[in-house]
């Protein structure tokens, strides 16, 4: 398929969210079955998607710490030819967390490539001198801005868009007092006239969310929550989905009806290890199978 | 198993050296036979062990990036209990690498344990940031001195040995101008009257070297290159072992003869990707274990 002229490809490289599932540390219900080998739950790696247009060079969204092993993985993001190389030409970065930039500890060894991210992701990397293990002159850095759209590699038009982010402090009924580090993004990616939008968190579906989600033919949305107290339920934390950024899938106000009209296809990712949609027999699985959206998984491939 | 009062076991939680084998961007020979399955060869991640004095509670030497994976590896290091646990009580750095302190990253979550590391580790974990995932309230930092030892979790007697690092750069013949970042340590882990010690860096073979060695039951040794000149051979770099900080397995005043008479169990860990001991029937491998050393790989367990 290499070469293919039209079109535009997005793998799955990590379906799960920030610990990954199962979660080193988590003894949860889903977390056992996962380890256990239980069929009726897939483990995944941390959220990224890769997308190409011409199915040679390849753009990475989300910089898991697990993309080493999503590359060992996905034989589409193999060096191609000796001694050193890499379909790999550039990685998007949406967000500060862990989850969604440590990856790119992973890609040093002085290998060329691309890096887009909104200024005060570049300078969170600059103010972190373990990242200068990617070379200025070597991986050169570009900032992007919201709806400011740019030609980036593998026939990609790649445009930043914003979500809604953390609920205001003043409005926090819980008394935390951390304040939101970072804007909430989400990445558009156009070739060859299909769309895809990667949108891993999005604490409210308000009329602009809507709005930028209506004419893309496919959406990875936040799937990270099935309920917005699921990780409080569960004993596993103390913060709702919607303290963390996240819209919960299901209820009022929820994914489920906020996108029910949507045209496209809409694939839910940034899966958390609390959420029961993982597990494939579960009732929460089939209620949102019924809604018509899916349920991403590490290794799925979607062809547009 | 558990509970088992005398002894000390080993895991090899990862066998190779920085960027693992494969590496996500190598099209060597040994990289592409990884990708390709064959028997011959063992994928690896980047170089860790975790050691237990009961088996219960384990002490992981070398915070690699794949710990994640690793620790979903080897069942082991599974939590035993809910909601949230883990066996790993403590964690020690002893390199400044990305390969050898990223992998604390993957342990946020709010699970307590205690980094142990020498005083210039932690304040490079201060400088960056993006370790304050790592809460000091829950994840304790306790800065360890050469050759003072501290009793850990596990029944283990951990103590920091300094081995040779990096030729000076005064030495040097090709020019480069890079200061060594960091003096090169090694672990010593007693339990139960057994030892290991955990060596991944060492330039050189010094009487010192030797003597620290010669008491032990078991050492992972420095197995980085083959051969002085291997990475510049092979085409995927210009530095030298040597210049990296490795002293190369074969040759005069390599490994094989420098640690020749060594009455423990000694294991080459830390093997780079181009180093051809990956291979299971090749020369070089033949010679290794002829001369009484074994090769490292991901899973490998040692029980002293």
């Amino acid at each position: 398929m290499r070469g293919r002229a039209s079109g535009l490809t997005a793998l799955v490289l990590g379906a799960a969210a920030g610990g990954g599932f199962p979660q080193w540390n988590c003894g949860c219900r889903l977390c056992r079955l996962a380890r256990s080998g239980d069929p009726r739950v897939r483990p995944s790696t941390q959220a990224s998607i890769a997308v190409s247009g011409n199915e040679t060079d390849w753009v990475v969204v989300g910089a898991s710490p697990d993309l080493r092993q999503q590359i060992l993985q996905n034989p589409r993001l193999w060096p191609v030819h000796g001694p050193r190389q890499s379909p790999i030409a550039a990685i998007v970065l949406l967000g500060g967390d862990v989850d969604a930039i440590a990856g790119l500890l992973v890609l040093r060894e002085r290998q060329p490539f691309t890096v887009y991210a909104p200024a005060p992701l570049l300078d969170l990397l600059r103010q972190n001198s373990i990242f200068n293990v990617l070379d200025p002159a070597v991986v050169r850095q570009e900032p992007i801005v919201p709806y400011e759209p740019v030609r980036c590699a593998g026939g990609v038009l790649l445009t930043l868009l914003e979500m809604p982010g953390k609920v205001p402090l003043y409005l926090e009924s819980n008394g935390a007092t951390e304040a939101e580090p970072w804007p909430t993004y989400a990445a558009r990616l156009e070739a060859n006239g299909r769309s895809v939008i990667m949108a891993p968190a999005c604490a409210e579906i308000t009329g602009q969310v809507r709005q930028q989600l209506r004419d893309v033919d496919l959406v990875f949305f936040d799937g990270t929550l099935f309920t917005d107290d699921e990780m409080v339920a569960t004993g596993l934390g103390q913060k709702t989905g919607r303290r963390m950024g996240h819209v919960p899938v299901s209820g009022p106000g929820g994914t489920l009806q906020g996108l029910a009209d949507m045209p496209g296809r809409r694939i839910l990712l940034h899966i958390n290890n609390s959420n029961p949609i993982l597990l494939r027999d579960s009732p929460e699985r089939q209620q949102v199978e019924a809604a018509g959206f899916e349920v991403a998984y590490d290794g799925m491939e979607v062809v547009l």
